[in-house]
C-alpha cells in the first residue's frame, strides 16, 4: 500500500521518561479501557489528557493514575488539530476517519500516534505491532504505529511460539467474536436486545446487521469482492505482516456471537516441515506456548478446563486450551484461543506499544 | 465395531402402508418434535403411541395427526419390553442406554427401531442414514437404523452435492452448536441463566459444564484419549460412514454457543483432484448445492443475506451461505451451514427415515 507522504523519513525525537499522553476517542469502550490500562499498569505519564468529539467535551472520566488530577477525574476536551501541542504519545481509538483526519497535525506537532483503527495498518511505513510478537518493529516507526485488529492480535500471540518451533504453512481459523468489537453500542444492543427477546418485545438491530441476541452473525465489517468480509482479510494480511511471513496461508471465517467482550478462536495450524525443521510434537507446542510471554495455557479437558470467554472478561492474557494433534495433516495442531477484545484486543495492546517506546 | 448379535441376518417383514408408530422418549425435546413432524408431514400412521419413563406416564401430549385420538392428545405410557407388541416402527430418543435396553425386545417383536441416540451408529449391521445423502443404506437394515448426530447431519447434507462434483479430500469444521443439543433442560438453562445474569443473580450450570449465558463452551460430550471430544469424533466417523468415504479427513472443533435450537457450522472443504475429476468452480458448487434436495442456498453477503440460527428456528431445510473460494489450497471452498438441531438434526431426519420405509 502507498506510504503516508506526510511522515518524516526518520523520527528523531526521543520520548521522555514521563511523557504527556493523550487518549483520543476517550469516551468510547476502547478509550475508557485505555485509561484503565494506563492507570492499572502505572504508566509513568507526566500528564494524561482525554479527547473526544465536541459533543462529548466536558464529560468527566475516571482516571486515578499518574498524570491525572487529584480528584481522580479527567475532563474530556474537544479533539482539534491544536490538541497535540506538547503531547508526546496519542492513543487513537475514534475510528479510521478521525485517525486519518488528525494524524498529519499530530505528527507535525512531534506526537507519536498509536492507532487502534484499521486506517494505517497496512501502510508500508507504519509498523503493525504486537509487543510479544514483533516488538522490534515498533522502533522503526516514523510517527505512526498501528495496533492490529482484535481478532488478529490474540491469534498471532498464540501462533508466534509455534512459528518459533517450525515455520507455519497454513492456518484455518473460525472466530467467535464478542459484541464489544462493535463498541459500547454493540454491548448495549446485546444486553438490551436479549432482555427484549426474553420479554417477547421487538428490538430491531442497529449496531449489528441481524439480531445478535441468541444468534450468530457470520458477518464482521464490510464485504470485499470475493465474498470475504474485510475482517477476514485483515486476519490474513495483518498476520502475514506482524509475523514477517508473507507466504503464510490463512483461511478465516469471522462470526459474531452473543458474548460481551472476549473473542474466542478455533485455530488449526499446519507446520511446514519442508524447510528442514522437524515436526514439533504436541508437547513441544505446549511447552513453547507455556513459556511465551502473555500466554496462559489452560488445558485439562478431562477436568473440563479450557478457556471460556465469559469467564475471562477483564483479563490481560491470551488463553490457550484444547491443544490436540490434527491428524488430518502430516504435521499440525488444533487449539482454542480466548482473549478480552477490549484489553489485549485493543486498549492493552496499544498501551503495551506505548510502554515499548519508553 | 462388533455387530449386535440379536439382530436377524435378514429383515423380511414388510412395513404396512399405515404402520403403528411408537415414539419412545416422547416427553423430551426431540420426542415432542417427532410427534410434531409426524403430524405436520401427515405421516400415514394407523396408530401413534407415546412412551416414556414411568415418571412421565399419564402425561398428555398434543398430537393431531393420523393415528391419534379425536381430542388431539396422546396419553404417555410407560415404556416396557411389552410395549412393542403390534408396533411396526419405533422412533427412539430416550438416550443411548434406553435404546440398548429395549432394542432386543423391540426387534424380537418385529418392530423396526429408528434410533436417535449414539448407541448403534457405528455398528456394522446398523445403517446410519440421512435420507438426502444415503437413502439406499436404509433398505439394508436388520431391524435397527441409526439417526446420525445432529452436527453431522447438516454437514453431510451440504457435503454430499460437493462430493458429487469431485471427491472430497479434507474437511475442517468449527461448530456453533445450540443449547437444544443438550435437550429441553439445556434450552431452559440458557433462558433462565441468561435472565439471572441480566439480573445479577447466580445460576450455577447444571446442563452444561460452564455458564452458557453470554458464553461459548468448547466442550460437547465427553473427552476421548487424544484430547478430542466424542462429539468431534462422531463428526469424523459418522461422516465417513454416511458418505461411504472411509478416507475422508475431517478435523472438527465443537463448541456450544448461547443459541436456542439451530446449529451453525463454518465448513472448509478441500477437493481431491488427484483422481482425475477437474476442480469444481465456485459456481459449480453453488449450482450443485442449489439443486440438492433439502438445501436452501441463502448467499448474498452484499445484501447481508446469509443464514443465521435464531432466524431459522423451526425450519426443516439445511441452509448454506457464505460460499467462497478457499484460496489457501489448490481446490477448495468455504461455506456456512445452518439447520434446526431439533428438526433436521434429530426429529425430522428420524421421521424422514421412517418415510423411506413406507
Amino acid at each position: 500500500m502507498s506510504s503516508l507522504s506526510y511522515l518524516p523519513t526518520h523520527w528523531d525525537k526521543q520520548v521522555p521518561a514521563n511523557p504527556v499522553v493523550a487518549v483520543c476517542g476517550a469516551t468510547g469502550a476502547v478509550g475508557r479501557e485505555m485509561l484503565l490500562c494506563l492507570e492499572q499498569r502505572a504508566f509513568p505519564a507526566s500528564n494524561v489528557r482525554a479527547f473526544a468529539s465536541a459533543r462529548s467535551a466536558g464529560t468527566q472520566l475516571p482516571y486515578g493514575g499518574a498524570g491525572g488530577s487529584a480528584d481522580g477525574q479527567l475532563t474530556v476536551e474537544e479533539l482539534t488539530e491544536a490538541s497535540f501541542d506538547g503531547v508526546d504519545i496519542a492513543l487513537f481509538s475514534a475510528g479510521g476517519s478521525i485517525s486519518q483526519q488528525f494524524a498529519p497535525a499530530a505528527v507535525k506537532a512531534g506526537c507519536i500516534i498509536i492507532d487502534n483503527s484499521s486506517a494505517f495498518r497496512m501502510e508500508d511505513n507504519v509498523p503493525l505491532v504486537v509487543p510479544e510478537v514483533n516488538p522490534e518493529d515498533a522502533f522503526a516507526h516514523r510517527g505512526v504505529i498501528a495496533n492490529p485488529n482484535c481478532s488478529t492480535i490474540q491469534m498471532v500471540v498464540a501462533l508466534a511460539p509455534l512459528q518459533g518451533l517450525c515455520p507455519l504453512k497454513r492456518v484455518v481459523v473460525s472466530t467467535y467474536q464478542a459484541a464489544s468489537g462493535a463498541g459500547a453500542k454493540g454491548m448495549t444492543e446485546l444486553v438490551e436486545q436479549t432482555r427484549a427477546v426474553l420479554d417477547g418485545r421487538e428490538y430491531p438491530p442497529q449496531a449489528f446487521t441481524h439480531q445478535i441476541a441468541f444468534n450468530c452473525i457470520p458477518q464482521i465489517d464490510v464485504i470485499l469482492d470475493d465474498g470475504v468480509w474485510k475482517e477476514e482479510w485483515k486476519m490474513v494480511v495483518e498476520t502475514q505482516k506482524i509475523m514477517h511471513a508473507p507466504d503464510l496461508a490463512v483461511q478465516a471465517t469471522c462470526v459474531r456471537v452473543p458474548v460481551l467482550r472476549c473473542h474466542s478462536e478455533a485455530v488449526i495450524v499446519e507446520f511446514n516441515t519442508a524447510a528442514g525443521k522437524p515436526a514439533p510434537t504436541l508437547e513441544d507446542c505446549r511447552a513453547a506456548l507455556k513459556t511465551f510471554p502473555g500466554i496462559i495455557v489452560d488445558d485439562d479437558p478431562a477436568a473440563q478446563r479450557y478457556p471460556t470467554p465469559a469467564e475471562l472478561a477483564g483479563t490481560d492474557k491470551t488463553y490457550v486450551g484444547r491443544l490436540r494433534v490434527d491428524r488430518t495433516v502430516p504435521s499440525g495442531i488444533a487449539m482454542w484461543v480466548v482473549a478480552d477484545q477490549l484489553r489485549k484486543g485493543a486498549a492493552l495492546n496499544t498501551v503495551q506499544i506505548a510502554e515499548l517506546l519508553l
